[in-house]
């Protein structure tokens, strides 16, 4: 078996009233998902708002994240940058803080030819060399890595080992996991469906709030009982569809603060932030229905 | 559970070397997948050439089915057409043919607007009176039923019994489930992962060739056995990749000729013939692989 | 000079109440075009409701515009049809019918390879034995027929003359004219700038109802006056925002009722009728606007 | 007539072996295309290699286009940026440099809604205080800012003057300029259409290579000769095509490194360089036809 494999929330990355990292937060909520039985962290990613945060802030985060675990379990530190040169220094940086592995979306923005997304994860996977997971997210980066890519990734970076995979093209979590990949689905509401293709898990914002959910996939899952997977995944939907009512990623953000009892401050714009009152409808539903009390 | 479940097959509409419908030879398919354990038939849908045959030539064909089936198994019989009036025509007959069911893509070519797809549904669906399911195949239509528009659908049309979802958005299986319909996967390498999430089975071409395939991911899922379901689906995709190595569905149609020792002439143009070589060499390389001796 | 220049209106296809041809209007609107300056006319087109007639209806209009022109203008006849042996014959009888010229939409609804699209113009091109134009309308057909495909079309087919280019992909008008292509812009909103890079003319619903308003930007343009070919560009999309507030194609057709004093009858299911407050609605700010004087 | 109008080259920004700023390089760039006629620059954008370059790169271009400008032309400098409070900085120093407009793109990477990309665009337009300029390049930031988005930010945001359209929806223009808004566009294909059209002139990056073939277009146009505005943008299209024969942006600065006889170094990764034989091959080209002696 793959030794990254299992329920990876995405964390969030908390902030103080004043736009700073809220490092005390960050440490609650690390905490409150291991003991709610996470396998690892997706650090500093989409969810952690990642291209928002300083490369500083990024290092930050790498430090407290490998500290806090203290080896129990796997972080996966998000790498990815503007620049090759910045991704790499993020990467050598979070090998010397003690993460267990990296991530990084490929070269965003401008549009660049394959050859070039090749070059880029070699030098950030050499950088780090460790354990190396592309995030597949076509939607923020303009570039789906379909197998055909990932096979010429695979061919010049000895670190790859898998993926976060965040495309409507589902179907090929199975090319990929034919490529020897661990394939991480990227959406909350495919954990059960994806692990029935051959995925190793699911990383995703909304597990770092209610980590229990999925966790339950996951043991259905492991028990072979397909029914008790399927029960378990409708669940988690329910919870992710309120999770999503408010603007992303105030709504997670709010839901964090209810249930670890923290302060996550504001989104970094130019995410919109959410009104006091968007945030206590949210909660008050999200109490009433139970999904804080787990 | 629902009464249309498992797996269907799209059957191939085998024709002459004249390019008429080849009725026997519909007929030696239909009998080999029943043998093989299909639980039903997507008659004259995609794969069956749809809107290339006249009108006359779907009737037919959905008389054949009807006859060869004699109740054993359910027929979703292809009314779908470019205009409304034709679509219900057939519907009406398709029902005094004895079908099961009826299915049908929204208009096409031309896009209309959603009030336009329910009121074309309502008026084939009221043709009919049979249980209708809707076919999403928006690369084809040019239109996504996602859940909202299905959800206006089934607020008009009280026949509507589910759809075949063939669409790239596999997450909104889950929604359709939740809704109350019998959603099919419209792709043959995405049955175990979309019962895991709720489908009620699989429709798609290859399934016609070599159905032992899928009725083994059916056996082992109904078994709650999901590595054995997983298993079968890896088999299953690895045939459905070969069918797919020459353009379709000349290659369905070969694979059938060589399964089913039937003729079934040229695809209708402008779908592309198979040459001599290419029919030989896809046939010799299924055979070799074992898959037309299951 | 090319012959195939200027304005070509995408004649609408009047009906009765019955749902029959309406002769007798085709015949009104087609004189008031002629009299207003229409250069030519796209026949049973997109407008002309094309894929929901029936193939006996598009001979019989075909017969119509060429008896009606008695070779004043030029009719491009469209032949499109969903097989290749359908749009072949209609190819045929439009050129026993004595029209100038020919247009097809490339096969629709199934995607097919280049190859195969070659083929269906072949056979089409060479039924006819007239100058042929592709209809190039990616948003119904799911094709592009991007200059690199046209070339392959070009090389194969002897009557290719040009297109009519309802792709978003403007820029690509400058590679058709580069290759010797006749390209009619196909948007009533593009004529003046597609004119600067090229284009010989426009082909659009809208033309067939106040077409006095394209043969201003035609006259300006020739008269080398681009402010004044600007300034009827701007006038002409007025009209066309206008035109579109209720949906395609009832309102083209409620406006040449008022315009012509026809009756059209409502569009061919599953187009949607428009209620008379719409029709009533629209007819009465364009006749407020003074569009329907002119 | 417009403040902003005319030829605007997208410069270049080029670095030295070790992969800095140029700045001896910059200005003989600018000065060329100011001596060639261009109307003024879009300083940094994307052609510019923006998103990879540093907030210090970014200030220190501001300040080295305003003073080898000394108020002759026009400088619209690009201060979009991932957050928004990098972005407002940008634009309080670009101010402070002196440049005579600020743009940016919105905001990238996630998808905001629509009232996160107003605010964005309303803190930055309120930090420069000067003419803004809306950058819609919808392939590398994945919003496109329709007609109606734009009017949010027109009804929010007082400094907003116009925009650099780089959208395939050409059709777009007409609106933007019926709102009142400056609209260069941003293809340098398609000058000649879009004056036809309204536009008030062109931004791109092959403009700053060889700048005489717009600024023909340009006085064609003003001149109101719409064939030779025809003919000069068939030629200046010759160009663009060759130029884009090795990749961007390293293509153009290959050809500036021969033209103004500087060194540009190699674009900033992950973008990638060109072989020598790649440059030396694009340069002989040009050189052959005489592109680099106007």
């Amino acid at each position: 078996m793959s030794d990254f494999t299992g329920v990876y929330p995405a964390i969030i990355t908390p902030m103080t009233a004043a736009g700073d990292l809220n490092e005390e937060a960050f440490r609650i909520v690390y905490e409150g998902n291991v003991r709610a039985g996470a396998h690892g962290f997706w650090v500093a990613g989409g969810t952690g708002e990642s291209v928002y945060l300083t490369e500083a802030e990024n290092n930050r985060i790498a430090e407290m994240a490998a500290d806090q675990n203290g080896g129990r379990v796997k972080n996966i530190m998000h790498v990815g940058a503007a620049t090759t040169t910045q991704a790499a220094r993020q990467a050598e940086h979070a090998a010397k803080a003690g993460v267990e592995a990296i991530c990084a979306v490929p070269p965003f923005f401008y549009g660049v030819e394959d050859e070039a997304i090749v070059e880029y994860y070699r030098v950030v996977g050499s950088a780090a060399d460790l354990p190396l997971f592309a995030y597949n997210l076509p939607h923020a980066t303009g570039v789906d890595i379909v197998p055909e890519l990932m096979a010429k990734i695979q061919d010049k970076v000895p670190q790859l080992r898998g993926l976060k995979h965040s495309s409507t093209e589902f179907h090929n979590v199975a090319a990929y996991v034919e490529m020897g990949l661990d394939c991480f689905i990227g959406s909350s509401l495919l954990m059960a469906p994806a692990l029935a293709i051959g995925a190793v898990g699911c990383i995703d914002g909304p597990l770092c709030i209610v980590p229990e959910l999925w966790v339950d996939i996951w043991n259905a899952h492991r028990a072979g009982d397909g029914e008790a997977a399927l029960a378990a995944q409708r669940r988690a939907t329910e919870f992710v569809t309120l999770s999503r009512t408010i603007p992303f990623p105030a709504g997670f953000k709010a839901l964090c603060e209810a249930r670890f009892e923290i302060e996550c401050g504001d989104p970094r714009p130019p995410f919109p932030p959410a009104s006091e009152e968007q945030k206590m409808g949210l909660i008050a539903t999200a109490r009433s229905q139970g999904w804080l009390d787990l």
